[in-house]
């Protein structure tokens, strides 16, 4: 059982090798003070902490390739780390050993306006892309919630949906090629600037989504697409829950307007997000809001649609209607929802943020099952996320009363309850965050054993040694 | 080396068994004029063709499973088989063995209005998809050029490009779940209603052209749209090839529209197809043409578009702009384009297939290369293709004077020199049309040994005996 490997602790001598690799001024060893930041991500807590003997911040594919050989013969886990804006640990060195923080990997290396594709390293900023895109009239629409501080490269290893996938869908369908480094320690070149590409198996979105366990990008080419030249927002209040979630998948189909957001909110996570940002939002009377984009070529095609689907929501049950014509209301607005998941992590240590996946038909099913349990465990359980696509951040938050016992011994019944009902209507254990070491022992009632077996003998092939971001994802 | 692997013949006995899991009228065998006609896909001449020793039509996972636990102990062969429409020798028994053959697997099986999905069987033909959906107002973007014949089963194993793969791109976007038979016949589920979903790799992007090398598909689970209310098609015709082929990648660049296609057919592709279909297109004073598609919600915007482009396009070199706003005349201009791998394929059995792509920029840079091939050689060489995606389809036609030892001696000559140019303009192999028999030889001149350990790693992984489509893609 490769699950049962022994890592070798890193020795100052390993300690030395890595500096001739990376140059003293980045490796960080022997100092837990700077080492600890790198001990977690963003879930709250301790639980998931996990401290790394060295951090290397390495400048180029050469040197991660020197790093994984060494790490290979000196049977040392490696952990990849972007910004490490993460919600599923997939960041973490949960067995010790080297992290990898890609943040001196940063470079934008070509904007190619003819082909409309970028060349990145992966420690870009995703906000970052389209800020240098907009003088080129280009438009990159990968929006995760953590835009302004995540790394593209963590983007990639997670397959970060977010905001826009509605219209856009996920990171997977923009990448189009990656230069990767294997667990090995070879670099080996993915697609390419080609839009179609049949040759071979695609290990491009084997790639995407692998949260570290299969390699390193250390270059990655996105697709781009012309930057809508107009966009408005419609933010839509209702009395209840039911009311408004009941609109969602409906939206599409009876209006035939693909929105490029359907974002759910309820009043909690609207009303601590508000809190967190000091600002307002018309929430006290409400007990949910859907949160609508439209984007287009021209502000005429997007009145529109935010029309049709307007006028639709106003003959079902919804209290009011507000229209963000203009940037600045609709970043205002955009902020808050950015912000629910932050604004939750600094309030209690003591919560559980799931990212719940459902057909979108049946998100209404979902939020019904978890506003049972919030009654029948007697606990906060605010919904948020993006309901269009059938996914929801549903956060457990263990109320204040509770002892430690107490939620300790209740959340494992909580999850399992909520996962069963989840499997019951067709959906998964994550839709965008990761399975990560947060998930990785709910995997199993969601994939068969030889659906799992396919999985692991993948990453038996790739990295023979299990080194690379070990402890994630499932069991070997 | 699995690359030796020898296989046994179909025994009686063997025969017997497989008789036994599908029925006697379903077990082709001993029969030669029957077997013949699995012994081919649509590629012309010989030299690809081998005939399977028993074809056998499964109804039911369940079925192939037994057929692929029977292979494995009897180290038989087994080549997938939807409608044989391929352009790669895919579907062809190069080692002999069984073919199974899809046709019987035929069933809609849901159609999911609330959540815009189908849920079908892979001997679906491609073209019954949007023709049962009509009725709901729903979609299926998928449209290969042979979708009147082709299976849905095998458009999944290619990860079939075609006509409206510019805005709505290919195959891959649209599969959110498979069921799987995996090459030792177990059964797996992957994915299922799910726009987004990230518990564990994702094996339906692996699957989706693995070419039949890695699993088969029994079940299919499809994303729709809304059927688009409007359509339109402009057909532009050009002097000569450069004027037409140098816009193509300033359509959308320069006015912001992404059309549903663009094509380009030479003035030669027009001419064969139109003969065959007993039609006509004004081609004869034209050297190229570009049809567009555009379709939007309704005929307003999509007017806007093609009117945008149609100026851009009027500001060029054109001779000549045909709208096309109805669908008949849509039809008969799409049914030529549709047309025209099937009508090279009748006119010699001398010639080459070629499915080159590369970035779309650089389009115009490979039919320059490819236009001084034809001077080079004194060869035919028509092109045609999803221009706008970088793929063009060349055919190497032997000219009819030419010996076989020249033909054979010459093609290989011209390959090498269309694939280093490819290669040059960083390109690939196949753009659709998958690699299967007819292109294996070549993968390793545009992927890394590297590149290909890591395939063979996989394909070793999930078929230990090398029982599936062996001596598919690349050599083991």
């Amino acid at each position: 059982m490769l699950n049962e490997t022994v890592y070798k602790r890193i020795t100052p001598k390993i300690a030395k090798d890595l500096e001739d690799i990376v140059g003293e001024k980045y490796l960080i060893y022997n100092d837990i003070e700077s080492l600890e930041v790198f001990s977690h991500d963003e879930i709250p807590g301790s639980e998931y902490r996990h401290m790394p003997e060295a951090v290397v911040r390495p400048q180029s594919a050469q040197e991660i390739t020197e790093i994984m050989k060494l790490a290979n013969r000196e049977m040392v886990p490696v952990t990849p780390r972007g910004a490490g804006s993460g919600l599923s640990g997939g960041a973490v060195p949960v067995h010790g050993g080297i992290v990898v923080f890609l943040d001196r990997m940063n470079k934008i290396i070509e904007i190619d306006r003819e082909n409309m594709m970028i060349t990145l390293e992966p420690g870009v900023v995703s906000n970052d892309i389209n800020e240098c895109l907009k003088e080129y009239g280009l438009f990159y629409a990968g929006y995760p919630m953590s835009l302004e501080s995540c790394y593209i490269g963590g983007n990639v290893a997670e397959n970060a949906g977010g905001g826009k996938a509605v219209k856009y869908g996920v990171t997977s369908r923009y990448v189009l090629g990656l230069e990767v480094v294997t667990p090995t320690g070879e670099i080996v070149e993915l697609g390419g600037k080609l839009i179609k590409n049949v040759t071979g198996y695609d290990l491009i979105q084997l790639m995407v989504g692998s949260e570290g366990t299969l390699g390193f990008f250390t270059k990655i080419i996105l697709k781009l697409m012309p930057l809508p030249k107009a966009q408005a927002d419609l933010l839509c209040l209702f009395e209840t829950i039911e009311q408004a979630i009941e609109l969602v998948p409906r939206i599409i189909t009876e209006t035939g307007v693909t929105p490029t957001s359907i974002e759910f909110m309820d009043k909690d996570s609207v009303k601590v997000a508000c809190d967190y940002l000091n600002e307002t939002l018309p929430y006290s009377d409400c007990g949910a809001m859907l949160l609508l984009t439209f984007d287009g070529s021209d502000m005429e095609q997007v009145e529109k649609d935010y029309e049709l689907v307007g006028k639709f929501i106003e003959k079902n049950d919804v209290q009011q209607i507000y229209v963000a014509d203009n940037p600045a209301t609709s970043e205002r607005v955009w902020k808050i929802r950015r912000n629910i998941a932050e604004a939750y992590n600094i309030i209690s240590t003591r919560q559980s943020g799931e990212d719940l996946v459902v057909p979108p038909a049946q998100i209404a099913d979902l939020l019904a099952e978890l506003q049972s349990i919030i009654k029948k465990y007697d606990i906060m359980l605010p919904c948020f996320g993006h309901a269009g696509d059938g996914n929801i951040h549903a956060r457990i938050v263990c109320p204040p009363e509770w002892s430690n016992d107490k939620w300790e011994a209740t959340l494992p019944k909580i999850l399992e309850e909520i996962y069963n009902k989840t499997i019951n209507l067709g959906g998964m254990l994550s839709g965008e965050h990761g399975i990560g070491s947060k998930r990785k022992k709910y995997i199993n009632k969601f994939l068969s054993e030889e659906h799992l077996n396919l999985l692991g003998m993948i990453k038996k092939a790739f990295d023979p040694n299990n080194i690379m971001n070990p402890g994630k994802v499932f069991d070997l």
